[in-house]
């Protein structure tokens, strides 16, 4: 509020006003500088989070142009890393995508054997934006070290909680993450790493982020940013054991359900997991109606149709998804009544599209069956297909026709959560299963 | 301050504060696509006016990129219609600058000529931020249309004035020009002009501005623009009384001055003077120790050190620039105040700077002088050049040696305003004038 009084005016201005807000400026710079563990001058703020990956990545690219066109990322970036990634082979350059396990997890090996001669640019996240996995940041940054090639890590995620340890070469972060404003994101370039912008620039922020300073939100974005850390490693602390609840007891009161992300190695306040047989937007909106805002990487969301690139690189069920954020200060209470409202929500949601209740296999009729789903929609195929597994003996085979994009993640999810073997995708497309148990 | 209430949360979520924000976003949209003159599904809100230009810029280019890669802006655009001309010539393409007369307008019979079978686009602004000068953009706009070359229009400093005429087919405009606050930008493409965004987009603002939306500042930049709509008029008419006021009494009250800018078609709320033998930084803080900010495109501003490239172009004085920007709601007592402060403040900075007084030809010596000022900045060259002009005969010369980038401006202008000849600039440089009375 202060700083929309007195950062309102242009800080390249001589007169008071300007004077006043460069003061603001120049202070909101070292105090998320500090925060980051950077030098001020290594610090400068962008418009966006995005922002700052989109001309990070650029501008380091740009300055290595000599030594190749070669990007390295994890396959469960961001999308604002991923979209740089395919502005560059656009424009002729190379990508490659570091896999990762079924905790979200990279290995730092992997990065390793990605780095190539041409190798201009390496990046990765800090912690994951969907599962709350932690990335090995700091071995990785020291694999690239050895082999001179600068890391970018989006710290989106984390910062809030901490600075991000490791002999990283660039950092982006976004304010409204730890709890600061919109239109404020952090670009942190260390000395000595080549970087030329790209595209116009002007005399503001070190020619790295060109138009008008935002200084109110920039000064509430470092003032936002020292209140959190702060406080970050007690409430960390509490944040992790109602996460943990979360982790642990909503396998216990729901069937069917997987949790996703490293049980450990994760941020506090994020949790994840899919529900089988259930469509994510119906449970999504029924959650809501009780009072809890939660997001879904499920394909059954209206907003995305396709599933979330992070549960499909960890190969894990997408369908039913359910992601938890616990905002800073989230009471404990308002985390038990979610525990107690999921059941019933989710059983609401399976009951009415029909999904399957554990049963008794009554009888078997043929050693072959198929499944007609093409035209519906997940979760369908996968209840489809529970339904009638029990159908075939041991042994047999049940070929699911879909073409929802979901069911190639899906089926094979189902298959290891049910101890069933994935028999693989035929043309059609259709999906074989064989019954093991 | 209710949207940073209401609008924080990421309106592409379903839940109930996702959708909150999204029915604020819609609103801010319709809002100021009714002030543009546009369709909701033509106008997306950017980070910055200075974003907007350069991605309107860059878009309709790369829309265009199989008729050519020719683009022409007048001479005396904003700093980000340049440095976008400035990236298109690093990548390859071709600019043309459209000239200006003194008072810093276009014509539109220029524009024609300009335009080639390889026009991409044109780019005028809608009035100038200099010296306030309005732009005739609805005869550049029909010129532009009839040769089926699309014309963005920068309508930074007039939107809040009122709508920008003419068949143009982008226009982009900042919010903090109207009032509003910083972090917001507009650009509107029109229905059927071709546009292909560049570098690395997402699904937000349909694909035309990545990042996180800043819902709030979005609220805040439409709900202000309504509100300065609504007394548009009646404010345009008494800021244009006190701008004119300003314009015919500063010249009776300080000698030696240069009133810039056309003395009608002009914005209401900014006035520009240039005063002779004054150093522009310093006459800008004896104004702010009087509590008067005012801007300064002259040379001698910490800031840069080239003079303006608008006063440039216009061809005018550009020592002792200052730029008076009368806010919405000026009073008429501190215009009075200033008026009254301005004579003293430019006679302290003269009899500082050791400035010429008028006083009789004394004794003609030599026919022919030579002026040191190498090493010496603004306004000292055509302080010593007004000292010593007396001292040749008419018809004689004098030479001035000066190094100081603004002297080549300046003491042209300095000819023009004393009715002197300018003979031309010689090697040294030197700068030649014939004394003609």
């Amino acid at each position: 509020m202060a700083s929309l009084d007195e950062g309102w005016a242009d800080p390249a201005r001589l007169y008071r006003e300007g004077r006043k807000a460069r003061l603001l400026l120049d202070a909101a710079r070292e105090a998320a500088a500090e925060a980051v563990g950077c030098r001020t001058d290594e610090l400068v703020f962008t418009s966006s989070g995005t922002r700052a990956v989109h001309t990070g990545i650029a501008g380091a690219l740009a300055g290595r142009r000599r030594v190749g066109r070669h990007l390295i990322v994890s396959a469960v970036e961001h999308s604002s890393v991923l979209h740089s990634a395919e502005s560059l082979v656009t424009e002729g350059g190379s990508v490659t995508e570091v896999p990762v396990d079924r905790t979200g997890a990279v290995r730092a090996e992997a990065y390793g054997e990605a780095l190539r001669p041409d190798s201009a640019l390496a990046c990765l996240q800090s912690a994951n934006h969907e599962v709350g996995t932690e990335q090995p940041v700091a071995e990785v940054a020291e694999v690239c070290r050895a082999a001179g090639v600068p890391l970018l890590v989006d710290a989106a995620q984390s910062l809030g909680w901490g600075r991000v340890e490791g002999a990283w070469s660039l950092l982006t972060a976004s304010a409204h993450k730890w709890g600061g404003p919109a239109g404020v994101g952090l670009l942190a370039v260390r000395k000595g790493v080549r970087f030329a912008a790209q595209g116009p620039v002007d005399e503001r922020e070190s020619g790295r982020a060109a138009g008008f300073e935002n200084i109110p939100a920039v000064v509430a974005a470092a003032a936002s940013l020292r209140a959190v850390r702060t406080e970050a490693a007690e409430e960390a602390v509490r944040l992790r054991e109602l996460t943990e609840r979360i982790r642990v007891r909503v396998p216990q009161l729901v069937p069917d359900v997987d949790v996703v992300g490293d049980p450990v190695r994760r941020l506090p306040g994020i949790v994840t997991f899919s529900c089988l047989y259930v469509d994510g937007e119906t449970l999504l909106h029924e959650l809501d109606r009780a009072g809890f805002s939660v997001s879904s990487g499920s394909s059954c969301t209206s907003s995305t149709l396709t599933p979330s690139h992070v549960l499909k690189a960890m190969g894990v069920l997408s369908e039913g998804n359910v992601r938890v954020s616990l905002p800073w200060g989230a009471a404990e209470e308002d985390v038990e009544r979610f525990l107690a409202v999921l059941p019933g929500a989710v059983a609401g949601v399976r009951e009415k599209l029909g999904a399957p209740t554990p049963a008794p296999v009554t009888a078997i009729e043929e050693d072959s069956l198929v499944v007609d789903a093409l035209g519906k929609r997940c979760p369908i195929p996968v209840i489809e297909l529970a339904k009638v597994i029990g159908d075939v003996p041991v042994g047999g085979t049940v070929r699911v026709l879909s073409d929802d994009e979901a069911a190639r993640l899906d089926i094979p999810a189902w298959c290891e959560m049910r101890g069933q073997e994935y028999v693989g995708e035929e043309e059609g497309p259709a999906y074989v299963i064989r019954r093991t148990s």
